[in-house]
């Protein structure tokens, strides 16, 4: 765990208190492994290496989410990214897997992964739509190397667990770059009226080093060199996971989704056109009265379901604004200086840079 | 009411029941009223006519819509068209209005007039987004004089009633044209699976002459004169609407709403480029359960709902599908032979002359 | 014009440049009109007032737009609103109308009239849907008495121009309130790479007061009295209006509606759920390349067209939130305190409380 | 190739003429590959077989599709299934690789493997977005085996050629089942006004036997034993891609690609909710006009490009109609009756059979 967090700095985003671990996992239930690959220095070779990369999975409760799907809603807000499963969740509005986040080029062995994975937990022949999110480390890991295995897929899997989320350069977070400095994973929570909870992870990869904005200020830092080569000019991506525990319906989920994007604003993303900003929202409530998708079941008829009036979604709203600006500055302050293929360096936003800034500017 | 539906001539589209109606007013609490406006003959003078024209009005049920909405949900197959009030039921999911059905160049006055019928209802200041749809009479009626007024959309409302639906030229539909016959409203239901009734009423003003299909099979009527003029070739437009008492939610109504377009497809429809082909679908399930928008209400924070499994939609899909093919061919055999300004005429699809088509071709 | 604008008091928003007159008229061939109608004092008589309210019209060229449409795109980040015409543009990609800018209650009227200008200047029978966006000002003025008239609408029509553009309570803004002080109309506009000018117009009517930021300042001012009476808690709507000379193709124009969300977001506003924040933007190049949609025209079969290259995207994104942001500001220092129906008083955000705010956190 | 086409047998579907080859492939430069993996017999052992599966691959064109991509757009019937790829299409409005179709399960290693090739062909680092797609063949297949490789997805790739195209139990569609009888790949084209093909490629795997329509006439044949095992018994997925020289924007192919849920619908699709009914079409025109989203690019500022006027879309839809209904009827044809795992049989429809239905209804 990082001992570096927004929070512990003295950096407080907006209102609303955190959950005890200030983490997506303090909606109860949810659980996040990650997977690492660090190997290698030195020149690319396409399939050696350098590797900087990995596999982060969220599990949104403990059991099968094929047997107990939740209601999800999904956003782009620059769609140049992947985000595999969404076409079942536009249609069905049900999350029916594991969560995987990982690099670009990777998406397909995840998501075959956690397809074996979830056969393996059932012990019967199914059908699964996975979910599956991505943005790009190819600037300081061998991307095209596909270093990503089912074995990492698994080992993320299993190391899922609720309580304090490891930051920074974990996981599919391993490799990224995020406004010019080393980014990567990133977590927050809100706790808001009605005591729901809304929770936050990210995977950091996106946004330019002159429009970095920390709590209202413009983080200016031009000393620290910038990791891109020739030819890599392009913000990257970034994807969001909103998990709450106040029920709520599809289309309710996919509005939640969407004030990701606003969080990420008041960061200074803007959704650039190489960005990949796709954001997943889902509601652990109404557990186990959703149908399930797999083969052979008969669900009853009629399904009782619990929905929060509309009227009370605003504070969920600017929970996940806020911890979706927290999560960016978490995933920044959390990340360490890492070099990757080619001796290409991204370096961490240091925390007392950080600091100086906002003291100067009369925040933080 | 009109002597010839197609269920009295012995064309059955499909396979399941229909409700006693055979109309969307087979959905308890559905009622519909008309204002049918003919005014005039000879030549176009914009502004005095000829007038052939209305409006329609759908009441989902006999309560405040807005103190009761219903959820709700639309598609467009091509939109080349108008339904207002779309936006919240998007993000909303819910139908908090009537909904007005009438000429291309009127929606805006009926959409004013449904605001003021609302507040005179509820007694208080308010806001609402009414749902009106459209499709273009200017062939046949002094569309830009825009004859509409606010007493003829509460003359439609105040009109509003259960039991058979008056088709053909009538509200709404008086001017339209359908697949190069006179055209206008029509309607069917269908009870499925579960007891479930699904009801479909259209303003039929779509297609091409040499495009319908009627039960499967093509009518090829040359000799009846078309009613275009030059330089109107452009198919026109259609409006479904869908009413079903199985208890859905907002994203489950989207996917009923696309299967309208299926339907259209069976009998010829393409979803033309000049056509404005929307669908919208309520249910009438969870009335009272779901929270008012009018100002100053506080709703229970967690709503206790109801919504059908998915396993159990394909009958409602079916019904759709079924109604709203035999609506088209409602829509067709009930309206009459009608000429309108400069003299066009658009001349019915006689029943005769359809059965002819259709015994010839083994069916019917 | 106002004498208070975000530049004249040293606020300066992001890093581009502005155009000449800093407002949407900078894209060449962009003019706005206001109808404002202030009427009455006292108590809340419906139908007879007081009357705040009000018409904008923005033309995108000087010419007639069905017989030269140009291409669009629009966003929604919260549905509780209306913009009629939005149907055709996502399957067309075009705008074939002027816009119209008034209150939630009067859209139709507008509507209808821009129809029947539209025939009055093109001199033919047509068929037309206007675009037109509203936002709600029924806490100042009498909404339900729906006194916006289509007189209004021409005059407004009538009335645009280039050059400077009257901000705060004029127009379709005369009536609203924006983060708890008296909001309206706002524009301004950016110059980007490549020469392209990015103008924006908003109606601004929506966000809380204990969000307001201001050029990344929490700007907490809670001494000066909310205008709400009970019962009026919500956040109200904007509506943004995008034009840009950049050519852009339609599914690139919603890619930069999209960002004005994130210009809302950045001065604090949340989609709240009893907003309608809707975004539409249009690209003048391509003008007299694109198919008219008046009846009986023949285009080419082939259009030629002129694109930008995605690549170069993003510097017009971050021009658009920018000048969102700062039309935001500018809507608030322009609108003066006014006081509507039942003595309700909305109050200006004083221009120099703002820069005390401001200097107090170092920005400024 | 088969010798059971629907024209061959005096099946004619629609008015318009087909290309030379009624294939896809008539769309200059698109090209179609199949790997078939046909293994085993006998009970299911997952991870053993018995085998039934396969990929498709369709290349735009001869070239790299990063480096020359194309307009495309797509759209979802019922989104119980996968598309990968589309978000970019959606926010791009470009297809940058070539299209894959296989199993549900095996959606993974089709993609990364897309990528590999991709990045063999170009030499450079790069980032991609593959499109691939999928039905479910767990019927007849050991789908949770996972056994398409990369090899496979090479070998279809390097065996992409024009002209005639396999069909029936061939590649992504070997172990498919349509309408309750075995289906699998179908094509067929239509050459329309303006000497536009447009060309249509799809995987049958859906449909209920019940509702099966050929060219308007309900085929109900019931003593042809089903294949679907116990708790099997959802309607399955069709995947469509639509390819088209005229040259279409994004919006333009992403309505193009909605009409071919209109030919489903035609032969008794209705969009199940168990199946996932995704459809993509690209526009083979602009090829070399549009920018590369290959790394270290740098395109010119303004693209020129050409688009058809709206007014000359409708043959397009119409083509797309029709010839998705032909290639349903062609996939049905040309597939053989099939054993797979557990030897649950699907029984091809009989040339001899569907031709007696059609005979006897006065059609075929």
């Amino acid at each position: 765990m990082s001992a570096h967090r927004a929070r512990d700095l003295g950096i407080r985003i907006g209102t609303a208190d955190t959950g005890p671990a200030n983490a997506i996992t303090d909606v109860t239930g949810v659980r996040v492994g990650h997977a690492t690959i660090i190997r290698g220095d030195g020149p690319l070779r396409v399939g050696d290496g350098p590797v900087r990369t990995g596999v982060t999975v969220i599990t949104p409760h403990e059991g099968s989410i094929q047997d107990e799907p939740l209601y999800a809603g999904f956003h782009w807000l620059n769609g140049n990214g992947e985000l595999t499963g969404t076409a079942w969740i536009h249609d069905g509005g049900m999350l029916t897997t594991p969560i995987g986040l990982t690099n670009t080029h990777s998406v397909g062995v995840v998501r075959d992964a956690l397809i074996d994975l979830d056969r393996r937990g059932t012990g019967r022949t199914a059908w699964s739509l996975p979910v599956v999110g991505e943005t790009w480390d190819g600037i300081l890991n061998d991307i095209d190397g596909q270093h990503v295995t089912a074995a990492h897929v698994r080992e993320a899997y299993d190391s899922a667990a609720g309580g304090a989320v490891a930051e920074g350069n974990t996981g599919g977070g391993t490799g990224m770059i995020c406004h010019g400095f080393k980014g990567g994973i990133g977590t927050a929570s809100r706790v808001v009226d009605g005591d729901w909870t809304v929770g936050v992870l990210l995977q950091a990869n996106h946004g330019r080093r002159e429009r970095l904005t920390v709590d209202g200020v413009p983080v200016r830092i031009d000393d620290v060199p910038r990791p891109a080569p020739p030819g890599f000019d392009g913000a990257g991506s970034v994807i969001v996971i909103v998990a709450t525990d106040a029920p709520l319906l599809p289309h309710q989920c996919r509005r939640l989704a969407q004030r990701a994007g606003l969080g990420i604003a008041r960061t200074g993303g803007a959704g650039e056109n190489s960005s990949g900003d796709g954001f997943l929202a889902f509601s652990t409530a109404n557990r186990g009265r959703l149908p399930s998708d797999a083969l052979g079941t008969e669900p009853p008829r009629v399904l009782q379901l619990e929905a929060l009036a509309d009227t009370y979604l605003d504070p969920l709203f600017h929970g996940v604004i806020e911890a979706t600006e927290e999560a960016v500055v978490n995933a920044l302050l959390a990340a360490e200086t890492m070099t990757g293929r080619d001796g290409v360096t991204a370096y961490a936003l240091a925390p007392d840079r950080l600091l100086g800034v906002l003291t100067r500017a009369g925040a933080g």
